[in-house]
């Protein structure tokens, strides 16, 4: 059976959960206290030497630790529920805007956090090095979030999932990286109904608490 | 036939080019002034509202404006020579690589070179908003590519390419990551002697110069 180290709070390996959860694959869930740092610990790195959670160990013991390696693994060995499209332009627009997602949105969430949390000084970055925190950076973090939730109400006043007619993995992304973006306390805007329309759907689907 | 609108001189679109190249996929090639800033003009906004390039036009009108995008259309629309792996495990490592090249190399010489460029003043990051350069930022950023080509170089020493024994789309990203770190002085290391060897193997493809 797949192995799943996780940590219930973090947003990360919420993405593997939630993608678990859709695809309807059993696992056996292992939790890491990121709180008390037990990912930076000689146990966990002998599993992940990078020190992240999610970390996917396959039935075969191969450890997956990036969610876009989990996720190709996992579209590819269990191919019900395709979560990354069928045809080649599905495909496509769930890869752009898993990406858009990503790099705009969680990317930019992070780095608000991550530079600006007393309790994250000189983790600016996850990983095994430190990395300093630059607070300029946390205030452009704050405002990509804005724009991207402004880009992402504007593509779902015209399709009912963030990259088309069907669910995939950039709704799992994107509501991560709604929820995520409540850390830095930044929320969609009253006027984004799309957006809050799209969110409500999200959090009735068994998946959003997996 | 297939449209890539291009810039020849930056890296970005050098992305889809090698891969059409790798693929052996005949298209026209339409350039845009990057220079001159034919992107933010008009007329090219009304092909690609985000302004960047690259953007490839298919056959079907559709316009593919994100490198994620371009790869997942390509390889589903273009099946021979598979870049993003057949197995599971070959989909996941090649997954893994591209987005660690990408997020960890790529994306740290764009925020080097971003942050710090004269010519790039208030462009500190792509796409239709002005934002402005944070020095510091800079300097992570070419912290940050000297600890990429570490990671690269070790997994370069167990591996022919950098997502294992075969050539992948993680091989294009890293090709174009080492070149465009010269854009910001970064060389890798006369010791890093794998990464090295790799990269004159990547030099002798066709998919070079294209």
């Amino acid at each position: 059976m797949l192995k799943l180290y996780d940590c219930t709070t973090a947003p990360s390996p919420r993405r593997a959960r939630m993608l678990l959860s859709e695809k309807g694959i059993e696992y056996e869930n292992i939790q890491i206290n990121l709180k008390t740092g037990e990912q930076m610990g000689q146990a966990f790195r002998a599993i992940n030497p990078n020190c992240t959670v999610p970390a996917l160990v396959t039935e075969n013991g191969d450890v997956l630790t990036e969610n876009a390696e989990i996720t190709a693994f996992l579209e590819a060995a269990y191919p019900e529920k395709p979560m990354l499209g069928t045809t080649p332009i599905e495909k496509a627009l769930i890869a752009k805007w898993n990406w858009r997602v990503e790099f705009n949105g969680l990317a930019a969430i992070a780095s608000a956090l991550r530079n600006s949390s007393p309790a994250m000084k000189d983790r600016a970055l996850p990983g095994p090095r430190n990395v300093k925190q630059i607070p300029e950076l946390a205030q452009r973090g704050l405002d990509r979030i804005a724009w991207f939730f402004e880009d992402l109400d504007a593509q779902l006043q015209d399709n009912s999932y963030v990259a088309g007619d069907n669910y995939s993995v950039a709704d799992i992304t994107a509501t991560i990286t709604v929820d995520f973006a409540r850390w830095v306390k930044v929320y969609p805007l009253e006027s984004q109904s799309a957006l809050l329309e799209w969110h409500e759907r999200m959090k009735a689907r068994p998946s959003y608490t997996a």
